[in-house]
């Protein structure tokens, strides 16, 4: 699998926060064994957070990022340089970009997107939010500019959904893809199932454990979930659908401890389903067997794809958290491979 | 994912079982899909089976071989003409070597392959038999040659398990395979767990069934598991080893009904097991929680990859049949765009 090094990839890293620190982690500990295995070579040129930009045109040295951050002497920091201004000014191939999503007008990601892409850099992204509002619209960007814009992290985290359907099942077409998509309420249900708790309860118990966020709602409600299926819908199944399309949303606030335990005495759990085919499109809390290899417990999610050859895939990972990095290092990877040619 | 068509690839299949019969099936019916969606096109140029080769420069008309095989006037047919003789004497760019798997000496599949490299054909395959036998070699002999020898269907049918844990997850470190990869087995111990029958009559009832060979030894000893580990710990964990390597090999022929309930009442199942890590490769009957996702019905396949950036990914399919054809297709897929670049 060595092949010879061609260059040292230059990466840029706009957004630090869960996300970005691991990112910087795992660059760190693995840079060896990155290089070994793949060839693969890297140095992170600036990482930019809220307050401003660090940099350092030789690399910088990503120890002092993995606990407190602080400057070193050799890396200039640049205190108002906002994330559009470093994707314009730094010279690097590839952006990674990793800022909260925000699904009404996707900024600040959508503009550091294109802005990459405009200025020559390949983008992998975590960050839904430029993605459902303007799948169709970064996509033919980065063909016009022949550059990558890869987004595995952005949909069930370490499960590689999207590099799965497309490129493992190679050949098959994807009938439907129907899956748990979100750890949050996937967490609560389960709990529900257990203890025969109410929801609220629960939603406080997830907001203090940080695994759900002050307004639940997003959550809750199916957004996300309907979020990831238009990415899923629209990169697997060649639709270009935006969240609009999704015909019905339903999240899990209606599910009561009572109907869950109506449907626990026929063996059966609730959970919130999304599912994309070309009859459906739609997040609904749905009966799934307690036997089901679906029936997935916690924070992890599940994604069955149907398929003409290979029949029913079921894939299994945490949907969330550390190994969502797994995803950014698996979509760097296969960059290198295309500029590395 | 159009690329342009840079040539017409020349396929030779070399075995006309199930999986061969299945595998034309799938040319036939996929060939204009393929061709629009990846710009893949082919020929199959002759088709061996036990009784001799049926040859045509210019490609078979692969509607003959549908249902009955029968030759048609344009179609040459060299009743003596062995796969061997057919791998040297026809020009073509990929084999599909899929005799039937001959775990002793790997014949007549290993020859097949080594002759096929030798001659300066890609090979894909389904046959564990030369792999096993002769894994390190054969690998060598295609990097030596420059050739792809892909091996997707020999392990877990549809699952897909090495190109999931060789490409999707690039990046990460595999720490160990686990998995139910006998569906044989695995559709007698749920049976035994539904009913509580004895291990004798439903060995009987898979054979009429179709799903158990004559000899079931070789699915009911754990060797076939065995077999499939070998290839994984190989390919995928860059090991060096054969089947005596495999510190233990217990099949499920000592799982009797008695083990069975005392496991139920304590919400377990028994599954047969293949585990390969640094510290362990074996195939052995073990205890399930019952509400595991890999607890898996009947003859599916379930492969749990343990992975420093990932964590745990888990992956459901099937384990055999009509949906192996997919891990061939994805293979020949693969070879074109390496030989299309």
């Amino acid at each position: 699998i060595f092949r010879e090094v061609v260059k040292i990839l230059r990466l840029q890293i706009i957004g630090f926060g869960f996300i970005g620190k691991n990112l910087v982690k795992t660059l760190y500990f693995k840079k060896n064994y990155l290089k070994e295995k793949y060839g693969l070579d890297y140095e992170v040129v600036s990482i930019t957070d809220l307050s401003g930009t660090v940099y350092n045109e030789k690399g910088l040295d990503l120890k002092d990022f993995l606990n407190i951050r602080k400057v070193d002497e050799h890396e200039e920091c640049i205190e108002n340089m906002r994330g559009l201004d470093a994707i314009k000014e730094i010279d690097a191939d590839i952006v990674f970009e990793l800022t909260p999503s925000n699904i009404k007008d996707g900024e600040p990601g959508l503009s550091h997107i294109k802005t990459a892409l405009n200025v020559g850099k390949h983008v992998i992204t975590s960050n839904k939010g430029p993605l459902v509002v303007a799948f169709k619209e970064l996509k033919e960007l980065s063909k016009r500019k022949n550059l990558e814009l890869r987004f595995e992290a952005s949909v069930g985290g370490a499960m590689h959904v999207i590099s799965t359907a497309l490129e493992t099942l190679a050949g098959c077409e994807i009938y439907s893809i129907q899956g748990i998509l979100n750890g949050t309420t996937n967490y609560i249900l389960s709990r529900m199932t257990k203890e025969e708790m109410p929801l609220n309860i629960l939603i406080r118990e997830a907001q203090e454990m940080g695994i759900a966020e002050r307004d639940p709602s997003y959550d809750i409600d199916g957004i996300d979930t309907a979020c990831k299926l238009v990415i899923l819908a629209n990169e697997i199944m060649k639709m270009n659908i935006t969240i609009r399309d999704v015909k019905r949303i339903e999240g899990i606030r209606k599910v009561t401890p009572e109907i869950i335990k109506l449907a626990k005495e026929k063996d059966y759990v609730i959970k919130l389903i999304g599912e994309v085919s070309k009859e459906t499109i739609e997040v609904s809390p749905r009966l799934v067997s307690k036997y089901h290899p679906m029936n997935v417990d916690g924070v992890l999610n599940a994604v069955l794809l149907k398929t003409d050859l290979a029949g029913d895939i079921l894939l299994i990972g945490k949907g969330a958290g550390e190994e969502t990095i797994s995803s950014l290092i698996s979509d760097l990877i296969k960059i290198y491979r295309r500029v590395s040619i």
